[in-house]
């Protein structure tokens, strides 16, 4: 399979004029643009603009509204509700992140919880928006049943992941985005596409044990069987801990679902019983201000001195380097921001159908 | 080995008698009592009265002032700093919950982080406090560096646990405590006692590699060579997720120590080149009222259908139970609060070692 390499302003300037074609507002599907754009760039590719076909479909079957403006229906000084309204979880995604934001700025912390929201793309885009304001910023959001809970053989819950973003002085921030899976389904994707088996440990087939055919799972979790599905960090069993990447889905899924007054749990689909609804996806957002607490320079100088000793520790015999969380993708973000985006045939396919389909020019292809 | 059965009552009455002894304020020393005898009764016997004369010692060796008294050294509406002065771990983390709750009624969210600590016993204490004000807990500590990053091979943070509470309606709270490594130091310990190997993937020994040996790794960890450790949860490398065990390590490091002040990374250590020193611990509390968004009756309501939703979930071929996340710790409280604490030897042992050398009765054993 040939990749293409495109420069990343070109498919930033394609999906912001696909979303206004389809009704999303200006700002929000800035967003959008920028959310799968920078997930392609940070090397992401799996939340990147492979997803913009199927934002497309959400909306024209009914399930993106894509005009939606999100709203406060309660708040704190420190805190908000938000109801997204069932638009493009990037839209209430970016405006609950710049609330929590601006009430971090007033209070040193803010948390905003939505609900009534659909997929927001990569969950470390929002913790990256505070980081200019010299904020730690914290995402997660509950999603698609995906994965089982231990000592069981259903998809029951998402592969809910955490981000979080800190910033440092001389070293880039640190960013951890990450799945409470062991993977998530993306990677089961790749493997069924090269053909390969994959590890033992991450992925239950329909009676509950462990299987190694990528294909068996997708089956199940995309047919609608809920049978089978990816085992939580920490894998089958609770030998090595999988109870606990279990407990920090449900710990995602009670903040993002139960408390905001989103649907949870296996409920949390755009597409039950042949028909498509509204998933009420579920979001939190925080911010939180290192002045209240050691001061922002002190904070910045104690990030950079635990950074550069995490990196200078020692390494496992064979092993030549250790890394610090963003660190990878900061590197790729560079490197793909000079060099281009490369995007596999699919992706491609996908985004010059969307282009006739809907007469928008996409320069960039022949 | 033969187990002993001690009521509750007659160990939080010796644990606090011994703690006022050693200088403890007699709030704190309730305190200490309750967090010791809490973890046994709940099954944790890792967190339990075994750790009573290592507080002793910590005392005597001038690490834990016992009299010390937290201070908050600022704040806002919602969030605060707590200098914990060098005391015992439970007094600065009953202490700063407190606060934390406190907050939480008035704003919706109280965030404390503490520094100047000592180990503050098991994790989910504080969360547990939030439940009775119908409040959201959480709480997070760093600890001595017994775990390894990915691809290193060196002890280099602790298996910094999170923890959370959260109320439920007719369900028992839904309650994690989880350490971020794979398995904590005292399950080496366990299979050390016995003699047993431990499974690949827990620990590595000091040139990095997997070890099946729990002797060699806390040789080494408590030795000072700082070589080896326990595996972050995911286990080895990153094919399961190991870099995401890490992550949560690092993070719960990040707001615990970087943040607030404290010490973090292998500078959590109350013994270094020979000498005791103040470990200057950091701890993170939080309390969160779902008043603010779904509203607490229909929270409780929802929580309910979730945790009746996972236990009910089809189970693996083979499998007989779901649980959900401190469900065993509530049986097990109930069960144990009714026919006593199991103690085993050298825990039987050093209690009345401490009582001799401390001439304080204890009255329950011969």
């Amino acid at each position: 399979m040939s990749e293409r390499l495109i420069q990343w302003q070109s498919l930033f300037d394609f999906v912001r004029r696909v979303m206004t074609r389809m009704g999303v507002p200006v700002e929000g599907s800035r967003h959008i643009a920028d959310n799968l754009v920078l997930s392609n760039l940070r090397g992401i590719d799996s939340h990147g603009v492979a997803r913009l076909p199927w934002y497309v479909t959400g909306i024209k079957e009914g399930y993106i509204l894509p005009k939606a403006i999100p709203k406060v229906v309660r708040e704190s000084n420190a805190l908000a509700s938000v109801d997204g309204g069932n638009g493009p979880g990037q839209v209430a995604g970016a405006f609950a992140m710049e609330l929590a934001i601006s009430k971090a700025k007033e209070e040193g912390i803010g948390l905003v919880g939505v609900y009534n929201s659909n997929h927001y793309g990569f969950a470390g885009y929002y913790p990256l928006m505070a980081l200019s304001h010299n904020l730690i910023g914290i995402s997660m959001t509950n999603a698609w049943p995906l994965a089982v809970p231990t000592f069981g053989r259903n998809a029951t819950f998402g592969t809910n992941p955490i981000a979080i973003a800190v910033p440092a002085g001389d070293q880039k921030p640190w960013v951890l985005d990450m799945a409470t899976s062991v993977v998530t389904i993306g990677r089961l994707e790749v493997y069924d596409r090269m053909g390969d088996e994959i590890p033992v440990g991450w992925a239950l087939d329909e009676d509950g044990h462990t299987t190694r055919n990528p294909r068996e799972v997708l089956d199940s979790v995309y047919g609608g069987s809920g049978a089978g599905g990816v085992l939580p960090l920490g894998g089958e069993g609770e030998l090595h801990g999988g109870h606990k990447g279990y407990g920090l889905a449900i710990m995602v899924d009670i903040l993002c679902g139960v408390l905001t007054g989103a649907n949870f749990g296996p409920s949390v689909m755009f597409y039950e019983n042949g028909k498509y609804k509204f998933p009420n996806t579920g979001h939190i957002f925080a911010a939180l201000d290192p002045v209240y607490f050691i001061g922002l320079q002190s904070f910045k100088q104690r990030m950079d001195e635990y950074l550069v000793l995490l990196k200078n520790s020692e390494k496992a015999e064979g092993e030549s380097r250790i890394f610090v969380h963003g660190e990878k993708e900061y590197e790729e973000n560079e490197h793909r921001g000079q060099n281009g985006v490369p995007l596999d045939p699919p992706t491609t396919d996908g985004l010059k159908k969307l282009s006739r389909e809907l007469d928008e020019p996409i320069l960039f292809m022949d």
